[in-house]
């Protein structure tokens, strides 16, 4: 007997019979809210010291519509790990292990793949080699082959040299490869264009390229839309992935959500309705992208919106639909008859809700240090920044 | 053995001696977002049909600081569960019994409380008789004395009159019992004003009274502070609770947030940062209330916040601080340097967060039904409303 | 020869026919607009100095439908004059005389009134004795007689006191006077209640009583109101004026638009659209308000739009609707289809104005300073406040 | 003795010589405001009928500081005349005629030159001949030259084609020419980028390129950036212009503000204060750009702040500065301590103003129809739309 049950049908077999896959959303700011995750270090120790904590918000995206339970392995790097704080001696294997565990039981409750990530890590930021930087990646791919995850994700990178470094590290395993970048339309910290970038992840050897966090889900569509078109002119073939911020990010610049100032503890007036939620699944389809997701921000509910749109597409609803009625339809049972009165489409469809912050204003003016790999302000460091180096800032 | 065990000290005890107690946040909204509450009916069936999703948002609740563990029984009445759509055979009994275990079990694992409630049924919204409406708190409350909890609540009244019936039923019991009303500082729906709510429920024997639900934090001090100032000048004694919403309501009017546009499923602008939550709970203890806690909206890490802002007083953090920086001081150890020049208390104090949504409004208006027990348009009737009903509204 | 021609019928005479009299705009800040007054000091030297733009505003509220000619002499006292910086050696007595001529001229040439107004003087605030202050405001009144007005206007007192000893001072011309004080509902700077307020000034002899400016149309016609009730519950009699603000200040404290942060370079944003002055023409009228018109903010089509609205109930419009369709009407000769599609009421009475400016807030916080009369603050020099006073401010 | 007396240094010996030539603001709006223009047909008879009220506002914008003397002949061809619903009989000459009478007086009082202007026609939108459309033009170009204008303006042209008529028409007269369109960075009706249509311009035979009207200062400089640097690529030589609408249109497609739904009576909320119109004389001339004016919604105190910007480059301040003090310095002379305290550059400088409307948006959703010359909808004609017309608008 194994506890890995492989869920029937793969990744690539999928998305090559253009079927719908729904992810799932972001766990780092989900448990945070719960109190699971530190804002700052942003690392999924959790996966060890709260497993009930983790494996319960999988559940939750499974109910809600998720095809991928992915690894809670956000930032398990050693050094990461090391750089942040930890004062508990866990290592990244440690957290891997814990987290593709939990993502496999969820995953064999339900019809979902499990997944192994990697990310960017502060050795690249702070000028490591090619070599140092691929060793890091290998050691988490260590794991995952060990677990025999379904697939490997190679994602939030800023900058897409330590993206192809991070694929074809994970490459090595001979499961499917996907690459998501944390850009927009600008392109990434250096300036190269998502096309650009989408051409030389697929030519490393992705088989699906994307982005997720750090833009709203239009604005991620858009990059993905860029990629696409690049990838086609260039005459190669992939398939297209999007795991958005549910934060509206109109003003942000080529850093993202980073940048605004309410960034990280502010952002709830910018959060998204699940109405627009079914706008971006609606839009991401049209633009033919099938691996359609989220990232920080997400919660289940958001997930579940995503796979309420796309119902008719893929023919069914998800579990957790159950407790929800389609555009409002069960506030028909609401107590109050003005609310009842709200249980129709085009209510929901077209409401323009308010913030109820009268001295705030509607967007912000971004930060734009402009520094990214390279500048010493980046150089990463293990101690917490001192109260004269804030100052100085 | 038995699994009750109480907490030593029970409500009053800490009440007289004037220890802040800290109560959870809204279930029957957090759940909803989590996939396990229907919206509309509201009903809380899932502490029959999914124990691991409420016993975990218990969990969150408790690390987050509350010492109280609110039997998850909002709208767990027959005659609620009858008219709501529930398909399933799930009596009000199993319900409330479900839920007393699940909070018990919770609250033993820390500081912390374990209290029933009922709150306003559709029987009286129906004109029933006293004699019914009492029956149906009554067989509420023969659960809450099965199950032994700690103290009891009725809670979430728009009308002074039931909520007597309701602490009167209660009483019954011999256990402390907490009144609280969803009003604002306009009174309850029949324009009875904060005051004179008060000093009724301390009359029927509320030895706790205060508000929860349908307006924001400050709107909701201001209410308590005016049944504070009643209950005084009566020459009457009681403790004060406030749980309010984790929403900002100053657009609305007596009704509460059930009355704005954006209700259910678009008031995401609205909600409160952890930052507001300080300023929330310094008000609450200023004006001298001591049950301090919230309603719909809050999620674990706002009542976080309301631990942390007291922990002063109180002596000691809550444990969900291991992961949390007090005033944002954990992003001395992000990434990118000027999210690190974020981690001091002058700069989440003072900030005033955009919404993202440049064609959005900051303020709405309300609908004004002004109906309320006694419309034919509030009988409730256990039939959804058909659509033909829902273009007349 | 003269050319002092009496309108034929007098302002008490109109107002006790239950006619409606329609006041002017304000000449301060429509002629700052204009480079013809400075903001700081406010005086009126420009009825010496360039008569012909005085002039032309007149004219252009003639043409918009005032009935009242005010001549142009706020804070045309010699005290005011004096320590506002006046290089230019005019007189107050100087200043008076040419604006009545002016307002003269233009009353003459329609169907107006012409009136002499004297307004809160530096003196009091810096804590002048009774004779002191009435002796400015005879100064004034000695040229309003000789220049035969037709009746006297006693407005913009933040303090009742001051207002009453103005009143007793134009009482001794044997002309109609009235008296408007530029407070909101909270009452006037030492927060003595608009009704009362009222009453003191009816008693004092005033026949016309209301307010002006400081507060936006709405808020000044509640305030007006509550000193109507006041009178009429005391058994007294009197006509009811309001002349307020072409701003909206929601968000001002009892000192009105002088605390809000974007007083006076940036109070762009919250000019009233025309169709916000019919809704305040009408809210006026229904309040039993038959002297209406307008003060800082307004220009010729704002008062325009008052005689709009009421037009049916006065039986003719204003000379300038030649100019101008009803409703928009006019639109239907507009270039472009989709705004001759604008050439109707509900699209314009509907209609929520968007700011252009995402970056800025709805409301402001105002300036609470509370400083009133008494305060060594507010004792008045003839200096500039000089860089380092500012400093300290 | 001849009333034409010409201001000694023409439009281009300054523009060679490097200097700032500022120009007026926009007259059709003002006037509507001051009620001698009717909104919709937008015709320009006041210069016949009501010539006081036009002299006036040219002697505003001259002690403004404006060194044009724009007479006021915005569409003030017969054809539109005829097609707009005027019932006086007066003919485009005799508008032509008397408007340049007006402006050569006030111009004679100052540094001031005087242009006769023409702008786009309803024959053109109406797929008239080349032959017809400049039929029109010349016409007008006959009064021009019979009143001896200083130099000649096509502007307010939203296709490229049609200005090109223009300026080979008014070139026949061997005066400076001057080209503005209608149009921001996208381009005119038909696309043309705003560089293709410069370099066609100067081609035509415009010494001066530019944009005037449509879009706010920013978006106007953006475009006539974009003008001058395909000019310089083609290897052409011009001077620039930019006279752009004191609202802020962030929100606008190529249209323009004509598509905002507040076109063109709730436009308020909108209206630029001066403090911007410093940042744009400033961008303007960073932009190399020195013909700096205004167009609709530009007051005289918007002119005033441009040419205050601009008083160290220009080397000396407007008349209508004696009434102003820079930065709000003459605050230093008010009554409050709190306004005394705003007398300084920084505090205006960095003020975010409210809109005071917390239930309206700060972005609109514009109009898109994309009908343009060719369209039906757009063919003009001489009777005002049906009530049944605009039912089907």
């Amino acid at each position: 007997f194994s506890p890995v049950k492989k869920c029937s049908r793969g990744i690539l077999e999928r998305l090559n019979a253009n079927e719908v896959v729904i992810g799932d959303g972001g766990f780092v700011f989900a448990l945070e809210k719960r109190g699971y995750v530190k804002a700052g270090p942003w690392t999924p120790e959790a996966a060890v010291t709260h497993p009930e904590a983790v494996r319960q918000l999988h559940r939750e995206f499974l109910r809600a519509g998720s095809n991928v339970m992915q690894a809670f392995t956000f930032y398990a790097s050693d050094d990461k790990l090391e750089n942040r704080g930890q004062t508990l001696k866990i290592t990244g294997a440690q957290v891997n292990e814990a987290a593709c565990d939990l993502a496999r039981e969820v995953a064999n409750e339900g019809d979902a793949l499990m997944a192994g990530g990697v990310c960017q890590t502060p050795s690249y930021l702070s000028c490591k080699s090619e070599t140092e930087v691929k060793a890091i990646f290998k050691k988490q791919l260590d794991v995952f082959i060990k677990k025999n995850v379904d697939f490997l994700i190679a994602e939030y990178f800023e900058h897409v040299e330590e993206a192809e470094w991070a694929v074809q590290v994970l490459k090595m395993s001979g499961k499917p490869v996907a690459a998501s970048m944390c850009i927009g339309p600008q392109g990434d910290m250096h300036g190269v264009p998502p096309g650009e970038c989408a051409v030389r992840l697929v030519k490393a050897g992705a088989q699906i390229v994307g982005v997720n966090c750090h833009f709203d889900p239009l604005t991620c569509v858009e990059a993905v839309k860029m990629m696409k078109a690049a990838v086609e002119k260039a005459g190669l073939k992939a398939h297209y992935m999007v795991q958005p911020l549910a934060y509206h990010t109109p003003d942000c610049n080529c850093q993202g959500f980073i940048d605004l100032p309410e960034f990280p503890f502010a952002l709830e007036p910018r959060i998204l309705t699940r109405w627009d939620m079914h706008k971006y699944a609606r839009e991401a389809y049209n633009a033919g992208i099938r691996f359609i997701g989220g990232c920080c921000g997400f919660e289940p509910y958001h997930i579940r919106a995503v796979a309420e749109e796309l119902a008719p597409e893929r023919g069914f609803l998800p579990q957790a639909s159950d407790k929800h009625g389609l555009w409002g339809a069960a506030l028909e049972m609401h107590t109050k008859p003005w609310v009842r009165a709200r249980a129709r489409r085009d209510y929901w469809e077209n409401i323009h809700p308010a913030s109820g912050r009268p001295k705030c204003p509607s967007l912000s003016s971004p930060e734009g240090w402009g520094v990214t790999k390279g500048h010493t302000e980046l150089l990463q460091h293990r101690e917490a920044t001192t109260a004269q180096e804030i100052h100085k800032l």
